[in-house]
């Protein structure tokens, strides 16, 4: 929780907030001089709302930091990143876009090598490629155990990540790599009680795996690490007394929003149209709403330029069914930078926007790297975003007199 | 005490500070692309000193946290709002503008209704109309206690603030308050030994007030809770070896810089003329004066723009009269925001100006919000502002070698 809200406690209130994420928005201009993807982009809706808005740069984790999306997107919620860190196997199964519920238990898991004799002669089986992983995964996905189910999502080469879902499934399990070569993998163990259940569920779907990938050699073997679910999360409506939809397609966003209490709403596709239709048809059952738009981080990421340009130009496109639904507080952000010059997630300031009918707006009419470092908002944290939403809404009460 | 000021000692000197505090001074433009009523106001004396100056907004507690005077004055003086919380009854009685000195106790009083065996019924008494507290607060005033006075001050409806003032008073007692219906109210017990006489007192009071309202229902019993001193703040001397003079008017902040160890200077009538001579007076007698306008706060919580405005030009135009005195540095900012346009306290950052012959002019020359936004100090946590102002009077110390 935000330790501002400590202080002043949460009113209610009619009120609407839209948070539209748009993934790794921040970005760099291919050369000096030049302009970012969101400067170069034709925005004239975001501009246009930019002139009755705020602006400011927003740090997502601390200065010089690079985030990832879950750490990104928790700070946008307004949970310190730094505090409720998401466990190793639930950033894994992220990672690899599987839909995380409350209760799922993640790994991390290896193919590996082992001899006749069951020691294991390289932890990483020889990194395979990824290809192979792939086909190795379904044979994996293939186990049934009883009681729970199972998912296995290949991450890259020798990697995959892996996650038990069922009833009673605690998360303080034991790896069961050794680390080292030359011994044999070790029994998952439960290291609180309440965590027997998965242990067990585990060993039994190591024991399958084994049988399974006999003759697959070198990826004969499976080691699973870092066991963990998503954190737990004072949710939207015990913080800040909202009920909160999120909007997204990928399964890393929507496990993000649904451990800080969001219902999740069904996408009828995977385009941003998509979601801004299922915006509109849930709009008058939530009060706060957090749309998520892929498109701009994956061109980044792909260093490709125009690809996040013309992202961001769609977005900039549909806003007006955003605004035409007449939120009280809108805010545009993203949940870090990922400039295509750099071709990953990057550390710089993100441009962010909050349009009120209460905002001192700062006169600056465009949405871009360096309009928003002119804005009233300054640099601040991301935690600070969702207060400032709650004020400008009128949900957050008066502190002392 | 702010923490800055833990790692470099102040110095000693003969220069002379003066903050000059316009209440609720932020606001904003009454139609989108307006101007606020600091940006209205005819204001060529600020204007001209903010050329001099360097500007910025400060953030009175937190981002989107809306301060009571309270607390924004607290952060104004360096002590950081949050720690230093003012408790309940204190701030019923600042509220109330009963001018509360260090060894006052104050609490929240509530008119309530009792049965004929004394037990409770109603604990609002119905929620009586202002006008009848106020007429039942001078039956209360005229209660009489044995080595103590007492003062009352009515809120709103049945809420009534109540002070005891007298030698060898603690606030460490219970509430008389059940809080829940069909009780009788509660004696008031001493929580700590040195709180014995407060807590006598206290309950002769209730016995009194009890027997004077007897035929006033549905007001025929009082409650009390939330007993509080002001904090004990370390003073502007200790902290700061700065001999500081406080003028305002109002008792809330009377209350607040006297718990601050300022003086509290009479001031000859209620008009800032009247302060800006109290000022004048005293000006070879201290090192640091605090002078506090309430108009522009109370034009803004009436919602009356063009009051504000004029409330702004009337400071201005007395502006040179300060500044004839050569102070060697000068703050002019605001405990919060009240924005007319909202009728009340608000969030947003307070515009602020701070003037020395050692300042780095940031070149805006416009004292208003949107100029303070593009000014030299950016965005500050109000706390930061005596720190600074020490620094400019060249009274802190160099850290480290």
């Amino acid at each position: 929780m935000h330790t501002n809200l400590a202080h002043s406690p949460v009113a209610p209130g009619g009120t609407k907030i839209a948070l539209l994420v748009m993934d790794g928005l921040g970005g760099l201009p291919l050369e000096a001089g030049g302009k970012t993807e969101l400067e170069t982009a034709l925005t004239p809706n975001l501009d246009a709302l930019a002139a009755r808005s705020v602006l400011g740069l927003t740090v997502p984790v601390a200065p010089g930091i690079t985030p990832g999306s879950g750490p990104g997107h928790l700070a946008l919620f307004g949970y310190d990143p730094v505090k409720h860190a998401i466990g190793r196997g639930a950033l894994e199964a992220l990672g690899a876009d599987l839909d995380l519920g409350p209760e799922d238990v993640a790994a991390r898991g290896n193919f590996c090598t082992v001899d006749e004799g069951g020691a294991i002669t390289d932890r990483r089986a020889g990194r395979i490629p990824t290809e192979l992983g792939q086909e190795l995964a379904g044979l994996l996905r293939a186990i049934r155990l009883e009681g729970a189910e199972l998912f296995v999502e290949t991450v890259k080469e020798h990697r995959f990540a892996f996650v038990l879902r069922g009833p009673g499934l605690g998360e303080a399990l034991s790896d069961s790599d050794p680390y080292t070569g030359g011994n044999r993998p070790l029994p998952v163990r439960a290291l609180e009680a309440g965590s027997e259940r998965a242990a067990a569920l585990a060993n039994e779907f190591i024991r399958r795996a084994r049988r399974v990938l006999a003759d697959r050699q070198p990826a004969n073997m499976v080691l699973l690490r870092g066991f963990a679910r998503m954190p737990r999360l004072a949710g939207f409506q015990e913080l800040y007394g909202l009920r909160a939809a999120a909007i997204a397609v990928n399964g890393m966003y929507r496990g993000v929003a649904r451990s800080a209490g969001m219902t999740v709403l069904d996408v009828p596709g995977t385009a941003p149209e998509d979601e801004f239709a299922a915006l509109e048809q849930a709009w008058h059952q939530y009060d706060f709403f957090y749309l998520h738009i892929k498109r701009t981080d994956t061109a980044g990421e792909d260093g490709d330029f125009w690809r996040k340009v013309r992202a961001i130009e769609e977005v900039d496109g549909m806003l007006p069914r955003l605004t035409a639904l007449r939120p009280d507080v809108v805010v545009v952000s993203g949940d870090h930078s990922s400039p295509a010059f750099m071709r990953s997630h990057s550390w710089h300031p993100v441009p962010t926007l909050l349009y009120s009918g209460l905002v001192c707006a700062d006169g600056v009419a465009e949405f871009g790297e360096r309009a928003c470092a002119r804005g009233g908002l300054g640099m601040l944290p991301a935690t600070d975003i969702m207060p400032l939403a709650l004020a400008h809404a009128r949900r957050l009460a008066k502190y002392g007199a």
